[in-house]
């Protein structure tokens, strides 16, 4: 296959010879597979598949609400159903050949660790492992080990080799060890049968590939920086002593992991004969190494030095990238500063807000009358009506916190503060206090990137509210007091994956090459309104009051209290 | 009349002659007559009528939302319609006679000054002012005086003769003065037309009696006291001098005003012939001076030392007394500390929360789903899901600042604030929270007064929450840790003006002996539950944390400042 590909850089491409790439998305709820023309990043052909078990696609424990897990034979069933019925799609297209496939690329949704087998294959697969929830993939959201990573922060965190610094300071609950450790101790049985533990990003590349033995199979640096303490500063992962302290179980996975993890732009290995016949392409397509589903969409959405990615969702991720050959300090509070994890040769960092979306729509879920309700999606009728408030006139002020603080207090607990409320708040201002607070708290990052040198020049948003909702950007742009443009491709980080596969295909020379001929000029763009940023510098100074005042340590002995106070009181008395 | 009357005092009457008193109660939009047996209080005959003028009785203008005026005409017309039905009505009742109605009590909303002229006839019932809003009743919610009631608060705490001390420190826009003022300054045709201002609890005892003139006529201690600053130490009405300071205008309104104000169980007068005829009782019956509902339907309630009545509604009074032999302090935080104006020769202590049962129709009407306002009450829906809920277990707390803060801090230019909210709260758990917080405010209120050495003996609540809804004062029960009692009878407030009719009348000595005979036991004691209260203690301290970090000027450069501001902002933008 890679004597085919012609060695063109960042050249264009021959009109008369078409080439594709593949970009495989796993999503939490659905696997989506697109193929590109590498030429100019376009469309061909797109498939989505919903994950058949669970509850869309999630497996739950009625017991404990903070388990979420998902099953392996889903990611395997879903690479081949999305992949084959694309490129099934693509057919149809003038100048499509499955020989012009020239690689495949993969995001996945992480930290989602999967405990393997000595072969790499997931123990869920086996019949007697079937039912254990333990033996099935750890999905990201899963927070069933919040009391293991609390121990490992307070470990890690005395440590001489200061293992948190490149993560915020914080090791959260939903990372790759908290979840092996919480599974030693809830579930031994699983742990002792689990010989290795494989994150998804980085199992469904060594599954298509057939390189799957645990010692070998390509880790991403994506996975391995951002959530499992791997740096080169300190060889890798943590030392086998340290995981020793964890639970003297641990210590042995670090031999069962790959020397060095490896960026995206690498080849994991080729397509095998029997997946290939499962997806309709010849065998020997190059895969790229996985990465998280952030990292790649970044790159679909044109990330450079210079430029924050803000993906949109339920939640938020918002990445950088910065030079190398520069020093870089250690920022307080960004869940990660990983070498390579975006773009390969640049540091990848990542920062995020814990709900954005969720907010949205936990308060048109439960707290809305039926007057705009009753018709039409919610959203949209309360956008409708927020929008016509001006900024400031509601004397609402929110903290964006029901889901905890990712960046920069990296702390999930956390709760929603409103304050503000006469006998008139209407629930469109509410709602308009709410965006307006979760664009208070995209601004608090951009401002940390900056005051650690990290110049924010240009922001570009992509994901369902970026796509879907103007009223939300209008005020993320007059709050932020910048210009906030929306990314042009829908699919940003499928396509993301497809760059990778072009690249691991060796049809550009690097990401940035890729990018240039792949990703297009920005959709739109949401300006400042000057009136309105003038409003919201005023109440950005007071959401910082009461981000200081409930959230930092220097208040803790009064507000800062009272929200913890009143979390333990509420933990307690559920249980009692 | 007089001779007919028994000094029977506290002993019981004679079984024979049954002998009846008529209380009526003024209230915001509607009147209440009342028949009682003076000897033990029972209900003989009752009428409600409502007030015809303007929405549901109150005189609105779309351009200015702070004001409500009523029609002075409405309060003629309705002592006639509700005392003639109700008597019309008691004449069916066995031993029922016309001539054994032995007195007359009245009480009223306030502060309700009306502007009259020489003869102290209202200027809107004359047909050049009938369109005038300004010449009409000045409807105790009206809050088109802000800006003079902070004049005022300004100037008079300043005063040698400390004129706020018994009242809380802050004077406010719905009292006597400050509307007299801003009728001055914004309706002066109005203003140089109206000879005097008469409170409507004054009112009405002076024109069924016609002694109407604005020198003489009774005025009560209670409307002069809690509202108009009259008070003893300084010799009755602040100074002319005083009054000139504000505006020169109204230093002639001290000398058309009693020398003296007078209790409620002193005679205002006699029911006149014409008056008489119009609502089938005979003329000479002796008529009480009148007071305001709350010090009324606190006597109703059953009030002595010790115990403290809650009326509770829309927002709540909170009424003690408290011997006038023993030294008092001046409480900071109180409305309002009047020899006589509860229970002649006791102090009359009043308190009050801003929004309570206005807070709950706030949220029904504006941030509750379909789910429970599709079928039946909203309040009976979410009540019933709320009780279910266990103390602490949602993890939300509440500031009951919706409409500011009467009790203790004074300080109308507060707003609510809701703190915990995580993905999962639902409406039922927010009222609950706002339940709560309200309890919360009332223990502040307790807690205020015995600070300050008037203990707390007993708490009687009456009003329609308290009649209505078992789940919040449960809630009370437990959130205050101390039984809560119900009052005997549903309308405290005209029992309690039917026995200043009867004292009046010469049936008893005092109050206290006829409240002896006429206020039955509680109809019903809500108790502590231990578990409860101990979850509530807690929350409490929490509560009293937000409620000193937001309200008191300890934090006002921190958090304080965040509430002022985000006011001062809202009051900006919504101007611009």
């Amino acid at each position: 296959m890679a004597s085919d590909v012609l060695p063109i850089g960042g050249r264009a491409v021959t009109a008369h010879r078409r080439r594709f790439a593949i970009g495989v998305d796993f999503g939490t709820n659905s696997v989506r597979a697109v193929v590109v023309d590498v030429a100019d990043g376009s469309e061909v052909a797109t498939h989505v598949w919903k994950y058949p078990s669970g509850e869309a696609g999630i497996l739950l424990d009625t017991k404990d609400p903070n388990l979420a897990r998902q099953n392996p034979a889903d990611y395997i069933e879903g690479f081949y159903a999305s992949v084959r019925r694309a490129v099934a799609a693509a057919k149809r297209t003038r100048g499509f050949l499955v020989e012009n496939i020239v690689g495949i690329g993969i995001d996945t949704t992480g930290s989602t660790p999967i405990p393997v087998d000595r072969d790499g294959m997931p123990l869920a697969l086996r019949k007697q492992f079937r039912r254990e929830l333990a033996a099935h993939a750890w999905l990201w959201r899963d927070h069933s080990a919040f009391a293991e990573a609390s121990e490992i922060t307070d470990k890690a965190s005395k440590h001489r080799d200061r293992y948190l610094t490149k993560c915020g300071g914080v090791y959260s609950s939903e990372w790759y060890w908290s979840k092996i450790l919480h599974c030693r101790r809830s579930a031994p049985r699983v742990f002792q049968a689990a010989y290795g533990w494989v994150e998804l990003a980085d199992f469904v590349p060594a599954f298509i590939t057939g390189n799957t033995d645990p010692h070998l199979l390509a880790r991403g640096i994506c996975a391995a920086g951002h959530k499992a303490m791997y740096h080169d500063d300190w060889g890798g992962l943590p030392s086998e002593r340290f995981l020793a302290s964890l639970h003297h179980d641990l210590a042995p996975l670090r031999r069962r992991y790959a020397e060095r993890a490896v960026p995206a732009d690498r080849k994991a290995g080729a397509l095998t004969g029997d997946v290939a016949r499962k997806v309709g392409l010849p065998a020997g397509v190059p895969v790229a190494v996985g990465a998280f589903d952030a990292h790649m969409g970044a790159v679909g959405a044109g990330i450079k030095q210079g430029t924050l990615v803000k993906i949109i969702g339920t939640s938020t991720c918002d990445i950088m990238v910065a030079p190398m050959d520069e020093p870089l300090p250690d920022i307080p509070g960004l869940c990660g500063i990983v070498p390579g994890s975006v773009i390969p040769g640049m540091y990848g960092l990542e920062a995020g807000q814990s709900a954005v979306g969720d907010i949205f729509n936990w308060f048109a879920s439960h707290l809305v009358p039926q007057k705009y309700t009753a018709r039409g999606d919610p959203h949209t009728n309360l956008s409708r009506a927020a929008a016509t408030i001006q900024p400031g006139t509601s004397g609402l002020l929110a903290l964006d916190w029901n889901n905890g603080n990712r960046t920069v207090l990296v702390d999930p607990n956390l709760t929603g503060l409103l304050v503000g409320q006469t006998l008139h708040t209407s629930a469109p201002e509410v709602y308009r206090a709410l965006v307006e607070a979760t664009a208070f708290g995209a601004l608090t990052i951009i401002n940390r990137f900056e005051e650690y040198g990290i110049a924010v020049r240009d922001v570009v948003n992509c994901g369902g509210i970026a796509e879907k909702n103007p009223f939300v950007m209008q005020i993320y742009a007059d709050a932020c007091n910048r210009p906030m443009s929306i990314s042009h491709s829908p699919q940003t980080c499928a396509l993301g994956a497809a760059i990778f596969g072009a690249v691991a295909g060796g049809v550009y020379r690097n990401v940035r090459s890729a990018q240039r001929k792949m990703v297009r000029a920005r959709r739109k763009v949401y300006r400042p309104r000057k009136a309105a940023a003038a409003v919201y510098a005023e109440l950005y100074g007071l959401y910082k009051q009461l981000h200081d005042a409930f959230g930092t340590a220097a208040y803790e002995q009064a507000l800062g209290h009272v929200m913890k106070s009143l979390i333990a009181i509420r933990d307690r008395t559920r249980k009692e």
